[in-house]
C-alpha cells in the first residue's frame, strides 16, 4: 500500500485519469496456471458501468478492458492461463467530451478533492477530477475479477443497504433481488421506495448518499494475522481507500458499541461435526484473522458532491464565489460502488490467502 | 504494513506477548535531531496503565519503558536528540502472575482469538491472549509518542463519547473534563450517568462496548494522497488495527449516508484572509488529503470479551463445553483504548508528514 | 522492491512480456510540477534500440514511448509537467515477427531462464523469454529517464569498459568518445580493437561478455542509509537485477580486496574551503551514504546465451538434445547493457533523494 | 528493505548502537511451529565472535543472546517452537569500555562513515560508529540462525578465499579445514601464508581486504523471480549491505564478462533421471531463478578503515589534521564475515522459499 498500489503479495497498482488517453492495473503476484480471459473481468465492469439507468451517470463509458500480458495461450495450452508475470489491464477512455473547465479551474467544488489536491501538488488536473475521478474505480472491479478466479472458493457479492435515510428490510433479503433492480437492492419492497424518492432526489438537483454491505462466503478458519496485518484492518482500508468511503464496519461494527459482552460474543457449538456459532457479530473474524463465518463489511458512502444545487465556495484567487456542478452525475454514487467494494474485497482476500500460504504452507 | 510493521516512511515494528519477559517497539525513520527522553514517553503509557480506578482491569503493569536506541546526548549535546536510526523501546512484564490456565488452553472463549488464532498458526500462546492480549497496545502507546514529537505542530486528542447505549451531550464538551474523570468521558453530566451504569455492569460480571473519537487539530492542507496511501484510509487501518474496534469512520460517518450532497458539502469562505469551511462533515480529509480543518475519526470498540457470564463453546477436542473467563478484566475496555487511537492517529499523521515532504519537498 | 516494484518513495512497476501487444512502466511518486514529455524520455530509448550497428541485434524495434497518465498542461501551463500521479509509460511492440517456436517450447536453452521458469511457474511464455526477455529493460530506461528529471543536479553517464578480455586504457578515457561509436566505449584506442574482435565473435556464431562502469556525479553528501536502505546496497540490488548481470562493484571493488588499509582508505583534505578526498577508492560511498564524490559502480554482463554455437541440452520431457539458437541476437549484450544501467542508478538516486528528503527535510 | 528492516515475507527489523544497553532484531514472518531456543543461535553468533584469535578484535563481547518472544513452549509441547509471531532477539553490550573520544568525535576517520552520517544526519553518536558499527552484523547472524531453521533442507556454508593478495588453492578445499583454523579458510596450505602474512599486517598496524565465498546447498530449482525479486539481486543487496563490502558476484562472476558465451552457459544432460549441469558458471541462478544448483555467492570487502598508521583528515570545524584509530581493531575483518555473509543468505532464501509457496502453493 504505497501511493498507487494496494497489497502485499498480490499487488495492484493502478494508473491514470479520467481525460487522459487510458487508465489501467497491473496486477502483480498471481499465481501462474489460472485460467483468465478478457471474459472473465468483462462482466463485472459492466456492472459497475455508468449510464445503464436513468439513476446514474449519463457518461457513456465503453469500459471495455484488454489483457496486455501475463497470460499465455498455445496450440497445445490451449485455454489462456495466467504466468505468474504482472497482469497489465489497459481500459482505454472513450468519452472524453471536450468541455469548458474553465469553472471548476478556477473554483473548488466544495466536498470535492480540488482545494486539497492542489494544496498537496501545486498542480491539479481539473479535467474530470483527475485522479480523485470515480472512474479509477474501473480499475479496481478489472483487477477484483483477477482476485476472484485466484480464491474461486470464496464467493463475494454485495448490496447496497441503506439509501439516504431508508434502509432495506432485512427480513427479505433475496440475492436474486440484487441483480433485478438499478440499485443493487436486495429487498424488492425497498426497490419501489427508493426509485421514487432518488426521482425527486435527481430531479432537484441533488444527491444521496448510502450503504454498501459485502458479504464473502467460503472463507476458512485462518486467513489474517493479529497486529498490523489484520483482516478486518485491511478490509478497511480498502473499503476507505474507495472515493466517497466515510465509515467501515465489520459485523455488527457500530451496534457493538451499544452491545454487552453476554449478547455481543458469538458462543460456538457442534453440528453434524462442524463448528458453528450462534450468531455473527464479529462479522466472521476474531482476532484479526477469519473464523471461517461469512466475513461483512459494511462502508458508508457520501452523496455525490456534484449537484446543481448553488454552493458558496472559494476561487484559487481566494475569492468568494458560488459554484454549482454542471454535467451528467451520478445522483447517488453509492450504487456504483457495490461492485467496487466487492473487487476491493476479493483483492483483500487473495492477498490474505496467499500471505498464509506463504507463512503457513496451508491454502 | 506487514505482519507487525505499521507504516511507510515512519514504521513501527512491535513484538512481544503479555507472558512473555517484554514487549517493545522499533521506531524505524525518525527524523534526527528531535529532543526525546523516556519522560517523553512514559505520561502516555501512565494515562493507558491498568488498575488507576475501579473501572479498569486491577492487574498490576508497571510499564516503565526504556529507550535502547536511538538516541544521543554527551558534554556538548546536552539534551538527548534522536539520531535518526531506529529507537528501540522496551517494556518489561512484571506481572506474569503464574496462573492456572488449563481451562482456556482447552477452551476456546467466544469473542476472543483463540479459535482463529490456532486455526490459522496450529499453535497458541493461550497465557494471555499471545499477540491479541491488549498488552500489546502500549508498544503503540509509547511509539505514539515518539510519533507527536515529530510533528509539534499538531495536537491529537481522544474522548471515549459512547459507553454502551450512554452518548455524551456534544453541547457539554470541555477537554479540561477528559482528564477529570476515569473515561476519559468530555461530559460531566455523562459522568455521573456511566459511573452507575458500568458499576452494574461491573458487579454483574459483564462487559460493555464504547466509541471513541479522535481529533487532530493543527494539519496543514495537503498531506494524505488520493488513491491507496489516503489519510482517511490510513486512518481507518490503524484504528481498525486496534484490538476490539469493529468500525471507523471520518468526520460525518455512517450519518453522511443519510444526507443529501447539499446538506454533506462543507462550504469554503473566506474569513480575515484565511480559507474556512462552514462545516466539517469530511472530518478535514477531502479525496484522501486533509483540508487543514481537524481531522476527526470514530472507532467502535466491542465490549470486552473475557467475562464472568457463562458461555457456550466448544473444546480443542471438539467437544461442546461452558466458559467463563475468571481474572481482572476491563468492563469496558473501550476507555483504555482512548489513548492508544490517539498514539495510532500519531503514527499516521507523522508518516504522512514524512511522505509529503519527501515528494513534494514542502512540510 | 517486490515482484515488479522497485523502489520506495520512487517506485516503477514494469510489465509485459516481448510478445504480446505492448510493455510498459508505472512510475509512482513522482514529486509534481517537473517538465516532462515524451521527447524527454525517447532519446534514451532510441540509445538503447536494438538494430543501430552490426554489432546489436538486427531486430526492429521503434520503441516510441506513449506518456498515458500523470502529466499536465492546458492553456495556461504550456511546458507539460508531472502531477505527482503515476506515470504510465506504455511501448508497444511492432516486431512480432511470427517465427517457429517448436524447438525453444520443448528445449531448454543452456544459459537462459527456460528451464528454471518453468521449475517456478509450471508454465513458460517460450517465446522471445517472457519476462526473462532483455526486451523489458526498455521500461526501465524509460523510467530512468523521469528519474533523471527528478534529479537534474546529477550526471548519470555509463560506458563500456571492458569487452571479452580486452579492457581500455583508463588514461584515453574520454565522454566525448562514448557517443561516437557503437560500443559506448570510452576509449578510442580499444575501439578499434574491440571492432575486430566482435566481428570474428559474431561470424563464429559466439557471443561474448562486457564490464559496464556507471558514474554519477553531484550527488551531495548524505543520501543513502546506514542498514538496509544503503546506497551501495541498493546499487547493487539495481544493477543485478539487470538480466545477464553476474557481478557488481562499487570503487575499488574486488580490487579492495588486496588492499591495505592505509592504501584503501580516502583521505581528506580541504581545498578552497571544500571538503575533498585523495582518491575514490570508496565509489563515493561510505557506510552506506553519499559522500560527494563521484558514484562509481562496474556491473559484470555474461555473454548471450543466444548463440548459433550448438550445445549440449535436455527437452522438457527429459531426454537429452542439442540445441542452437536461431535468430537476430546481440554478440555483445553488454552494450545494450549501457543506457540500461544508467537508467537504473538513476532510479535509485532519485528513490534516495526523496527518501532523504522525507527523514531529514534536506534536499 | 527499509531503514533497518530487511526482506519481504520474512522480514528482519535491527536495532542498536555498540555502545547503547543492547542491540537486537525482530525476525517477522518466521512460520509456526519450527523448533527454536536459544541453543540454535548462540553457536552462529559465537562463531562471528570477537577475540577468539590474536587476528580479530580483542574486544570482549559476551554475544549471548536472549529470544524475547514468538517462541512457546508447555508441558504438553515440551520442545520450544515458534507460534508465527515475531521473535525478537537482544544481545546486551557488555563490553561499554569508557574510553576518550574526543578524537573521533572531532575527526572525521578516512573509509568510516564518520563525515557521511554527519552530513546526513547532522548528528552523529561517535562512540564505536553508532549503527555503522560491525556490531550490528551480530544481530544478522541472530536472525540468520533462525532463518535457517526455516529452510533446514539447504546447507549455507561460507569461507574465505582471499586474503590481501593471496588467494586459496581451489584444489585443496576442505570443508573441514574452514573450522580448523582462525581464517575460515577451506585451503590448509593457504592458511600458513596468511597466518604469517596477516601476523605483519597487524605488527605494522595497518589492515588488509579480503574475499568471502557463500555457498548454499539443496536450494530446489525455482525458488526466486524474473525481475525485481530476483534470487541473485537481493543475494547482492543483502551482501553488500555488510559493513565494508564493496563488491558481490555470482557463480563466474566478473570473470564471466571475459568469457564467451559457448563457454559460459552451462550445459545440461541427464544422469540417473535426474536434471544436471556440465559445470556452474550461473552459479545456481537463472534468469533470478533457481537451478537447482549450488547457489554460489563471492564478496568483496576491503580493508578495515581503523588503522594505527597515521592519515589525513579533516575536523568537524573543516580544518587539516591527522588521525590514527587506536583501539582493538581487526586486522582484517574479512575473517569475521564469514558468519554474516551465511547468515544474509539464509535470510534471503527463507524469505524466497515463502515467498515461492505463498505465489505458487508449492515448497
Amino acid at each position: 500500500m504505497s501511493w498507487n498500489t494496494f497489497g502485499r503479495l498480490l499487488r495492484v497498482t493502478t494508473f491514470g485519469e479520467s481525460h487522459g488517453p487510458a487508465i489501467g492495473a497491473i496486477v502483480d503476484g498471481c499465481p501462474p496456471g489460472i485460467p483468465l480471459s478478457e471474459d472473465d473481468i468483462q462482466p463485472y465492469l459492466d456492472r459497475r458501468r455508468p449510464g445503464q439507468s436513468r439513476f446514474t451517470t449519463q457518461r457513456r463509458e465503453a469500459d471495455r478492458v484488454r489483457i496486455l500480458s501475463g497470460v499465455f495461450s498455445d496450440d497445445v495450452i490451449t485455454e489462456q492461463v495466467t504466468t505468474g508475470t504482472p497482469i497489465a489491464l489497459l481500459i482505454e477512455n472513450t468519452d472524453q467530451r471536450s468541455k469548458d473547465y474553465s469553472e471548476i479551474r478556477d473554483r473548488y467544488r466544495p466536498g470535492h478533492a480540488d482545494y486539497t489536491y492542489e494544496a498537496k501538488y501545486g498542480i491539479r488536473d481539473y479535467r474530470g477530477g483527475g485522479r480523485a475521478s470515480a472512474r479509477e474505480t474501473a480499475c479496481r472491479v478489472a483487477a477484483g475479477a483477477v482476485a476472484r478466479r485466484i480464491i474461486p472458493q470464496v464467493e463475494i457479492r454485495a448490496a447496497l443497504v441503506q439509501m439516504g435515510p431508508h434502509r432495506i428490510n432485512r427480513d427479505n433479503w433475496s440475492w436474486a433481488e440484487v441483480d433485478s433492480n438499478p440499485f443493487f437492492c436486495p429487498d424488492a419492497e425497498a426497490v419501489k421506495v427508493w426509485e421514487e424518492y432518488l426521482d425527486s432526489i435527481r430531479k432537484s438537483g441533488d444527491s444521496v448518499g448510502a450503504v454498501v454491505e459485502v458479504i464473502a462466503s467460503g472463507v476458512p478458519a485462518g486467513w489474517g494475522a493479529p497486529v498490523y496485518a489484520r483482516l478486518d484492518q485491511d478490509i478497511a482500508a480498502a473499503l476507505m481507500s474507495i472515493p466517497a468511503a466515510k465509515g467501515v464496519e465489520i459485523g455488527a461494527g457500530f451496534a457493538a458499541a451499544a452491545m454487552t459482552g453476554s449478547e455481543a460474543a458469538d458462543e460456538m457449538y457442534i453440528h453434524d461435526g462442524e463448528v458453528r456459532f450462534t450468531k455473527n457479530n464479529s462479522g466472521g473474524i476474531l482476532g484479526g484473522i477469519s473464523s471461517g463465518q461469512d466475513i461483512i463489511a459494511r462502508m458508508a458512502v457520501k452523496p455525490t458532491s456534484s449537484i446543481l444545487v448553488p454552493r458558496r465556495t472559494i476561487t484559487r484567487g481566494r475569492e468568494e464565489a458560488e459554484v454549482i456542478t454542471k454535467g451528467r452525475h451520478d445522483p447517488c454514487v453509492g450504487i456504483r460502488a457495490v461492485p467496487v467494494a466487492e473487487a476491493m474485497m476479493a483483492l483483500v482476500l487473495a492477498d490474505h490467502y496467499l500471505m498464509h500460504r506463504g507463512q503457513t504452507g496451508r491454502g
